[in-house]
């Protein structure tokens, strides 16, 4: 996997759910079209009429996830950006998306704004497998956030964690380690270590 | 449709999205199983180790939202509560779910924490009909809260409102009348109305 595959996917379960902020601070979630994928790039339209909108145009923080049938799951979080020269983006978009012209017949397909997202962290999660796969990327050039957890120098060897472990993906060492492509996040080796050797990551 | 039929819906799309907010407030949203509904109430888990957890212990609003095969969605906002007696409560989901020991083999299950949604506001919302159809619910006994657009007695009359509409669910009258069931909440009648006549509502 890397970042141009996992927006791929999104565009393939096509209908994923876009989580925003309003100005009250409370989260909202819709399904939403995936457009277009360009290079690292995912496109995406709302009509100006929607709370929707109003959410993305005055706090451009966004979380999209989706699940495909092989329990594959994507996770971007990430900024929007509004498109200049928005008639020629929705025609492109529409021309895409016939299917949109059901919704939106006619010049009314104007009253939709595009948007991008370029940038923000992606996780790629698949639950189908055993164990468990996750990996993340970067649509630009930060570094990627971590999460999860580490075993410290601090580790006895006890195997504690690793008996604990429901995905059997911590391994012996020194000190002991965790797969971390493997790693569900729940944080049993986290408990039980008992000697506080276990900490969170990010 | 009614509420209870709508929770109905997000237990057999099963995997839906659930959106939160984190401390710094940041929207975040991953696919989570819906598991099991009862007389109005949404039931789902999560792992201490867990981003999620920190989050939805920290701020208990939450955004739902799934999308079924006919293109029939659910959103649903509220507040989640964290449930008494947990391993009574994982006991009763792995009970109704059995995959999940795939995860979570043996005693790991009591990692995860059981939630409750039991309140808030649930939105059907069917873009495979034409026009759309949409319809909005409580769980609990709090008035509805009612989005989109309404015509004002200051309607003239000109029909520039039933040209522009996209779904043609604009009716004339005195004044001019939305049929709120079937609105996309775009926005064009309120941009086109030459006298201001219609405004937001909620």
């Amino acid at each position: 996997m890397n970042a141009q595959a996992c927006l791929q996917m999104l565009r393939m379960i096509k209908d994923v759910s876009f989580a925003s902020v309003d100005k009250e601070g409370m989260p909202h979630n819709r399904m939403i079209d995936v457009m277009l994928i360009e290079d690292k790039k995912l496109y995406f339209c709302t009509a100006r009429g929607k709370d929707f909108y109003d959410q993305i145009t005055q706090n451009p923080h966004i979380a999209i996830t989706g699940l495909n049938t092989d329990f594959q799951m994507i996770r971007l979080h990430g900024k929007v950006k509004q498109l200049n020269n928005p008639k020629v983006w929705i025609d492109r978009i529409f021309e895409a998306n016939p299917v949109m012209n059901d919704v939106y017949p006619g010049d009314s397909r104007y009253i939709l704004e595009p948007f991008v997202v370029d940038n923000g962290q992606i996780e790629f999660f698949d639950l189908g497998k055993h164990p468990i796969d996750r990996q993340s990327f970067r649509l630009d050039q930060e570094v990627v956030q971590q999460h999860g957890f580490l075993i410290s120098d601090a580790c006895i060897g006890c195997r504690t964690c690793m008996r604990n472990c429901p995905q059997q993906c911590i391994q012996s060492g020194t000190p002991y380690f965790i797969e971390q492509d493997h790693c569900l996040h729940c944080g049993l080796c986290y408990e039980n270590c008992p000697v506080h050797a276990i900490d969170r990551r990010g």
